[in-house]
């Protein structure tokens, strides 16, 4: 199969389940709100090593948000609702209630449950905090230093898509980052999805545990490395590949993740030197659910 | 005293002591470095709630980094050295490793120890890891999928300081905002010191525990609270001052929070509408330093 | 008349007929897009002093586009279809055909006319240029060093309007600035309008000639100055308002221009301190179309 | 000769004189600054068809200002003193002045000659002008809408030099495109030096006259266009070249332009897939100075 003339594998990609929230973060201007949302979603590209998964989806004009104001969904993610609920308290309270001008709404449709995370933080108001009702909402507005923190009583969170995901490869490293780089421009069109890698592109991929060493549980993935295609057996990288980027992609459903795919993919093979995509699995038994790449066109 | 007209009040702030590293995160070009290191940063306000205090120290242009590519300075801070040490595992790990074309250097002067924070790293590559020599220091090159990680073995820590900080009152919310801003800039030119808040302001402020809900370690600073300055006795907040931010500053030395805080109240009282500036402490014996405000001029 | 708890004076925009053209630049990423759509637009606020009026309307995502590219919609006016044409011509050939790994396609619904931009710059291929056909739409494409540059044959004009505005007094400066960014982050929202002054703010008001200096034709409108309004007589300053910015619209119809002023005040007005709303207009027998502010609510 | 492994060609870039200007442009915030900064240096890429050269220069902190806010080095320039008169008359006063907050000083050293441009402004503010002394600088402060603008009374012009000039030729388009993004960051820190074209890199490149059109005065270079290597004859991209991006310098003095190609073409020969260096030139016989390559090292 061909995109763009770009060689797509026959192959899968094999995505999780974690548990998924959805924040529209306000401000008095979008700049103001871009910076609180990207400081409430960094340090959350895995949950490998990061607390979280996390990531700007979209923008959002003042005409559509509740509060009229310029907004920035963010979504945040862990596979444990324990401590996706500890993430939410931290990064709300932390990283938006600390910025300023911000207010926090939920923003999550068909939500599985409710975290009271709003409930929660209104009792740093020690009694000045009030209740509101905006658009149906139930609203706390916590007086802070430089005015009012409005957030949402409560939080949806529900079972989404983790690890969506494909590569993109290049005839230079550059080649697969630019082409890396419009698939993700493409993603901040989708809903319902994030790329939470920095810049939303990934550079390195890892396999479970290690051959040398045998108290690691993952390792790099030798043979999707483009400087060791020469060195390795049995390596995955065509001869004329010289640069590999991945997206991953979490989404409020396997839809979204799909959808997100698609369109990364479309827009990466219009870069030119992309040779081929492909995607990552583990053989199929591991995950949620198995996204085949033929299938999503 | 008067800075620009502006009055300065006659008070300290209270600043406490913190292990601190820096590192300098190159990248192909200043776009892609600054993507790395805001992700390996985020999340990153306050050790109160964060996993560690961080942000964006400064730039420096390819012709001054060890590996000739442009690169962002940034620091990671926390009370605990081993706190610290995970942190630094796992923000490089997970935020810089995985970035495209990024390399990690340790960038702190006169260390008081070192973290083998690289050499942890390096066996990520599971055999086909390299030891280099650049400029003098051991850097490991590790291969991923779109070329090879350069990172420092060790990366130092000293212990810094945390907490330098000033309010910044105005005549609006927005005066004292933009203010903070214009503040937040000319700290951006201190070597060694980072103001970790979103964007660099701080919206809201605390007091240790609280006076209606017994089970909260800290709530909001009633008497600092613009909207509640009529309704509270003993209001902090002058009668004609409607906005308060506040800019908290880690650095890494009392001389670098000194120089910031010189710095940040200069260009702040060259906003119109700004009243006044004064600073938080919490009566001066609990901090490491009081950095008395009249005498950093 | 309110909005939002902010007085709406009963006056109106005295807005001008101006050609009007729309172009979408699409590149490999949004980031190379909006660096030429930037440069393409700029040196473009009035054409009291500019060549042209020109800003960026919108983005467009990679699914949206002719090539499926990333991409900006960019307006480019002058009161003459000579001067509008030159305009296109070098704007177009030396902003965008310069620029990496750009597009140009018309992006004008309902033309009065076409100008056939592209045809003239293909000839800078010296024959290597080529016909395609993308999209039912007759393009170019040039060869230049780095590729191939693809320009539409024509791209279309019609009577537009210029110089809808409005005024946003605030308590401070600082106030009215916060609030005219918010107003730009929402007409950013309102498809065929553009704010073509700096950052879509305007700092000056000028009024036709001069009292003291008979050789100038417009000086500053001392009446509108905030720093005179104790100085001169009958200023149109209230006695409480430190600050005015005011925003000026270009739009491809009355309809876009309206719909530009409404949610650009629905916006402005939720930002604390904004006291009051005006627009400009030279008493309404020079212009256009004269837009009431209390009939677009 | 290789610079980092690559290349570079013995040849030599042609360079031309030209009339520059240097204006600092401050403003509250670094945010504001670069606003105006980007609108006045728009539209300027050359003056083949652009009214003027301009580009940012460098950003000035606070500490380093005349009037102690944040700062953008910027620089204008035209071959005829009377063109360049105009665009700064036009480009400081409807880019700068009509700017939110900013002020505007003469940043040139060694000046050969003023305008009296500022002088000329002050008249917009119709009696209500005052002249201030700054730092021994005469500066007008003109009464605007919004506050006063601050411009200086005159404005140095010099001699100096425009079109110094490297190709940049990469495996790809895409090499070649990231490694001229890395040469733009490089040069970002060479004071007296801008790369007026998007971005600062240009992708297009000309011969004079036309082989085909003979009513034109410059055609593409048809001998550097790597999508005719296989179909002109004698073409000049070698056979393993797939993208050429060329890197068009002005600058304030001879010195100026090397440095900037030194630091550019020592940054471009970082990025992997990066294969030769070379320059522009049209003999040696029509420009101001010839700089060879081999001597800037």
């Amino acid at each position: 199969m061909e995109i763009n003339g770009v060689e797509i594998e026959d192959t899968f990609a094999e995505a999780f389940g974690i548990q998924v929230s959805r924040i529209l973060v306000t401000a008095a201007t979008k700049k103001l709100a871009k910076i609180a949302a990207t400081e409430a979603t960094g340090y959350g590209t895995s949950v490998i090593g990061c607390p979280a998964e996390a990531g700007i989806d979209c923008y959002v004009p003042p005409e559509e948000t509740p509060d009229g104001r310029p907004g920035y969904m963010i979504m945040i993610c862990n596979m444990s609702k324990k401590k996706l609920d500890h993430e939410l308290l931290e990064r709300v309270g932390m990283c938006l209630l600390t910025a300023a001008t911000t207010a926090a709404f939920d923003a999550l449709d068909d939500a599985d449950e409710k975290l009271n995370v709003g409930f929660k933080l209104k009792f740093f108001g020690d009694g000045f905090e009030k209740e509101l009702n905006i658009d149906g909402r139930t609203v706390y507005s916590v007086p802070i230093m430089s005015g009012d923190f409005l957030v949402e009583g409560e939080f949806g969170i529900k079972s989404g898509i983790a690890g969506g995901n494909f590569f993109i490869m290049g005839d230079s490293q550059s080649s697969a980052l630019i082409a890396a780089e419009a698939a993700v421009d493409a993603i901040g069109a989708v809903e319902g999805a994030i790329t939470p890698f920095p810049g939303g592109v990934v550079a390195s991929g890892s396999k479970v545990g290690s051959n040398k060493y045998k108290f690691l549980d993952a390792s790099t993935n030798e043979k999707m490395c483009v400087t060791l295609k020469d060195e390795v057996e049995e390596s995955d990288i065509p001869a004329d590949v010289n640069g590999v980027y991945e997206i991953v992609i979490d989404g409020v459903s396997e839809e979204a993740v799909k959808e997100a795919m698609k369109v990364g993919i479309e827009a990466a093979t219009k870069v030119p030197g992309v040779l081929k995509i492909s995607a990552g699995n583990f053989g199929g038994n591991l995950g949620t659910c198995n996204i085949k790449l033929h299938e999503i066109f």
